[in-house]
């Protein structure tokens, strides 16, 4: 499965040097990766209602390009895998240059887990997350 | 004149006490007083090709309720006023309640120059702005 | 009471336009209310056990002068007043200019209350706060 | 060379998870970075004369165990080498547990490159930084 979003880079995601701040793609990824859950049946009201939120445990990311003010960022997030208890998904951020042609400007993976917020205690993933990726 | 954007309540504008945080709203401002801007003619590449940008020198801004993860948040701004190097905008921020009518989340004011960054100069407010108020 | 802290300003609380962003002063502002707090007897292990969360309810803040990257900002709170169901602080922000006097940055208030997170309920000011006024 | 710097958890940094959100850390490491580099002899003062900053090209995060409000968290940065254009560092992140023994949170790795911002042009590490491995 793989899902898609805008964002229109604002001033507080930019820095001093110009350019998009690093951690701000963090932020575009991680509204992606909800976009993604979403579609796969876990929205916000559900993982308030269950207590059961993602966790992530590893990023890596990758800046190939500056991203800069008011550009508009495609996110693509896919699901690559999905094991008993860690989901994989990898991103693509890029923009349209002005020859139209697409520029990759970050590009970075995430494993996720499911975490039950009382007890601490990663749960499996959902069964059907198998048929997703 | 006046805009309107929305933005739902991804996991890092909460807080442990389960909301939203008081400082995520004001990016949601800021996106919607950015979007306002550039219906009036100021987007960001204007911005960058003059090194007019705008500087906010006061908010205003009352938390009446509050909102929670995977809210729809609506924002509007208001361009209420604008004076020779001063403008001012007024913001609403609601989500639709389960039965359908409006909750009011927050409501705010800003001041907003705009300053030449190589001089650290405010300029005049665009002559034009005056008829959007 | 009266508590000051000191931030240096990192690359993610600058912008483009070569300052602090507006956004970032409410960062220094919360760090330094939570110093305030700790002083008069609340701390986060005291939040969480009791589930009671300061909520801020409004905010008013003046951008005097611009901060910029590595700036050594010093925040002063103070405790104003207190009433039944809400605290009132203020803040100002400054840095130590080349010459050695201090340059105003920031002057700010807000109003807090204190919340029954399970509840939502807002709960009466702790007594003994009246003192530190 | 190795620096260490402090930061406690404030409310903006947690998420309705009740953990520290991962974005966050990302937040601690920059200011463990810049705290290096200072120490390195590139402070903010040297940055905004040259137009030459950092600019992080890769990140490798892993999560270990969840940081939460008022944690004070240790963060050690270490240059772990130096190529002719690339920098490498290393970072963990910890809190003392309620025993006496330290939590690891977080460890990280950074590659970093050193750009002028009117360019965009990546420049030479300074030859002294092969001497801080």
């Amino acid at each position: 499965m793989e899902v898609q979003i805008s964002e229109s880079v604002p001033f507080y995601d930019t820095d001093c040097g110009g350019v998009v701040s690093n951690i701000a793609y963090l932020r575009y990824i991680e509204k992606a990766r909800m976009a993604l859950f979403v579609r796969m049946g876990m929205d916000a009201g559900k993982m308030t209602s269950t207590g059961i939120f993602p966790a992530v445990v590893r990023t890596e990311i990758d800046y190939l390009a500056p991203g800069r003010l008011g550009d508009e960022i495609q996110i693509v997030v896919r699901l690559d895998s999905v094991e008993k208890a860690r989901a994989h998904c990898s991103f693509q951020l890029q923009v349209q240059g002005s020859d139209g042609t697409p520029r990759l400007l970050v590009k970075a993976t995430q494993t996720v887990a499911l975490v039950q917020t009382q007890t601490g205690r990663p749960q499996r993933m959902p069964a059907e997350w198998q048929d997703w990726v």
